[in-house]
């Protein structure tokens, strides 16, 4: 075997992921080092409790709860422990020492991204976070490499495993939210607290995340705007299936342009999708990303989005990424937030909308839905109209389907309201996005 | 605008891509620098014809037909003249200067790689080619870095154009190659001369490329295994089809395990698909690759494989990463071809096979064909026999289509040739591998 500079990797956190990374560093050490030109010697991995069990077997020996003494002389850390605290000042003493950081963390990324990217570049250290976004999916790399000589114009994105599972079980069998959810938590799809899942806030992390990266704009989690699915019902996905649909939870990046001045949005929503789009038939717990750029055109990269050996992949690709700028020298490249575009609010937003009222089936009806869409300057673009009481008289509840035109959520959310207020209007059933058409 | 340090971009060549790459470089040249943390000055295009017409309106004065002149003193040189010479003197002339290298010469790659990237070596330069394998879809780079820590078990990849066109048209109307080539040459998705994509040259080049990067070995292109689509038939995609499956032209990069022994397999050739698999519903000129990694799972990357501005994109992108490692310093990485696995012929390769006979309609005949089948070690999964003449009558002929189990190619090959000379085989069909099941 070839005689390599040895690299020391710490670890910090055996969950999932890292007791995967670590049974595999082990494992493919030689192989690694071939791939690396550097031994990746594990020097530790630390933990809070020694005794915990972990999914892989591993040397006891390795375990240590001194995360500090073992971050200190460690050329790459590999933060796989969650959360900000301490993950955020782990970090920050790595990055000080002069070590490159590969991370899965999501959520420190998008609430401290800036600052642990400051404390990168000003010792000309790298950080990896190719596991961060979209688990085993490689995006980090074609956003921020491959299309930097390009400009990103959109990306929709299926970033959370566990509200696709959910959604995609809906869709197919017609089921409720509430039953799929518990059904999904007996299965290890959802957590126990699945509120990080259903609420959007995971997607809305990744969503920042993939955000900054494409639009060369630092992309504070607080300016994403983030619904989850837990308002979806059976009845609402059979009636985005009759009409061609299926909802999925995207994060949404998009690029705006209005009289020459550019902005982005981002915002995380459980919206339409046409059943023709690539997104549609993306099923269970995978991923899909679908990026749209000026000169490439449309992309998708689809896989695991989760997982811990999944995981495990793409965090150890940027252990050898890291341990490759190591022996090739040079500093880490930073990140390109120079564009930083503005970012607007939700209610700027345009999208086509389908809004579902149910209405008292009389003369008139339609007039007055249609004229108050038309006060709120909201445009329509199909109506629908099925009678929910089957018995075909008069005087019942009908059902209104309504596509719009493109228009902006302010006015949309305005115009909503005052249909709710109308007499005409029995109950506002749903206000659903389309995106992908 | 901030002042970064000057690069100096010489791009070899102005056809389709170069074209545009001149064009974006010139109109995005603030965004670049900003991406790239430096100033990209395009120093000049070399070209063979001055007056030649060019896609894109550029000035006149940035022409020249010194190329060797134009690379010295280059920092970045973009080689998109394509062939292999001059496009190899130039490159090793660039490298050999400390230049960095982008291009998109898979027939460069495919035969010289190894010498182009020892030549980068020696002065620590890098070789960028994102966009030599799959046009604007990031694959390089996910296969180089994103997986460096997994292990690659299979790529199957759409990776020529116009054989998917031509195969989708086939599919979508019943049409024959013949006429959808032709209807293809009028529309520009084929060449006047389409051997190099409908004989699988093009594939087998970004083959050998893909095999390379995932296996981390030297290909030789000589040793992958090449056929072309035009012995496919109307007939056998809808004999496809009426058994779930759709023909395309796929190239196969394998890993093989024999008793703990590694070694790989890289071939081009139509094979059956099942129409569930994601690979079916790549319709059109479009492209994708389809990876299966050990830990990460399958993934796919799917966009346009082709077009002068897409591609564009992804030289773009590689000039961007040039750029952002002058600045960091540093060598380039290299090739990591360390392990260097044997790479086997494709008689000893097995597959799935569907073998459609032509028989006469007699007592014993599938007796024979499965006595055949048995003698020469060919496993039958599934049989369907049709009569080719509906009259019903005992004494015509019929066809049998027989889906075999996994079964070595030698063997195979010499099985049709014993079925072929039986005397109750009138004819030999077609003989297809079935991929993705």
């Amino acid at each position: 075997m070839t005689e390599y500079r040895r690299l020391r990797v710490a670890l910090l956190g055996a969950g999932a992921v890292g007791s995967q990374v670590a049974g595999l560093l082990l494992r493919h050490g030689d192989e690694l080092a071939d791939r690396a030109g550097a031994e990746l010697e594990l020097a530790g991995i630390a933990v809070r409790n020694l005794d915990a069990p972990r999914d892989v077997a591993l040397p006891r020996e390795l375990f240590t709860t001194d995360a500090e003494a073992l971050i200190t002389g460690a050329d790459i850390v590999v933060e796989l422990m969650g959360g900000i605290e301490p993950a955020r000042a782990h970090t920050l003493l790595a990055l000080g020492s002069g070590a490159d950081v590969v991370t899965a963390n999501k959520a420190l990324l998008a609430t401290h991204g800036p600052e642990v990217f400051e404390a990168a570049d000003r010792v000309g250290a790298s950080v990896y976070y190719e596991a961060a976004a979209a688990g085993a999916i490689p995006i980090i790399r074609p956003l921020r490499d491959s299309l930097a000589g390009d400009r990103v114009v959109r990306i929709m994105g299926i970033v959370n495993g566990t509200t696709n599972y959910i959604l995609d079980r809906m869709d197919s069998e017609g089921a409720d939210f509430a039953d799929v959810l518990a059904d999904a938590q007996r299965l290890g799809y959802a957590e126990a607290d699945p509120t990080a899942d259903v609420e959007g806030y995971d997607a809305a992390q990744k969503a920042a995340i993939l955000a900054s990266l494409a639009f060369h704009t630092a992309v504070p989690l607080e300016t994403v705007h983030r619904e989850g699915i837990t308002a979806i019902t059976a009845d609402m996905i059979e009636e985005a299936r009759d009409a061609g649909f299926v909802i999925k939870l995207l994060a949404v990046c998009e690029r705006l342009v209005d009289e020459g001045a550019e902005s982005i949005s981002v915002r995380v929503y459980p919206a339409l999708v046409p059943r023709s789009h690539p997104l549609a038939s993306v099923h269970g717990a995978n991923n899909a990303v679908f990026v749209e750029a000026e000169a490439a055109g449309p992309l998708m990269f689809y896989g695991a989005g989760a997982g811990g050996v999944q995981t495990a992949s793409a965090v150890l690709g940027d252990v050898v990424s890291a341990a490759r700028r190591h022996i090739a020298g040079g500093t880490g490249v930073g990140e390109s937030t120079r564009a930083n575009l503005p970012i607007v609010p939700i209610g700027h937003v345009t999208t086509r909308y389908q809004i579902t009222l149910e209405v008292s089936d009389a003369p008139g009806v339609l007039a007055t839905v249609a004229g108050l869409l038309s006060e709120g300057g909201v445009s329509v673009a199909t109506v629908l109209q099925t009678v929910a009481e089957p018995n075909g008289e008069e005087g019942g509840t009908a059902r209104l389907i309504i596509g719009t035109h493109r228009a902006a959520e302010q006015a949309l959310s305005a115009t909503v309201d005052s249909l709710a207020a109308s007499d005409v209007v029995e109950r506002v059933v749903s206000v659903l996005r389309v995106e992908g058409e």
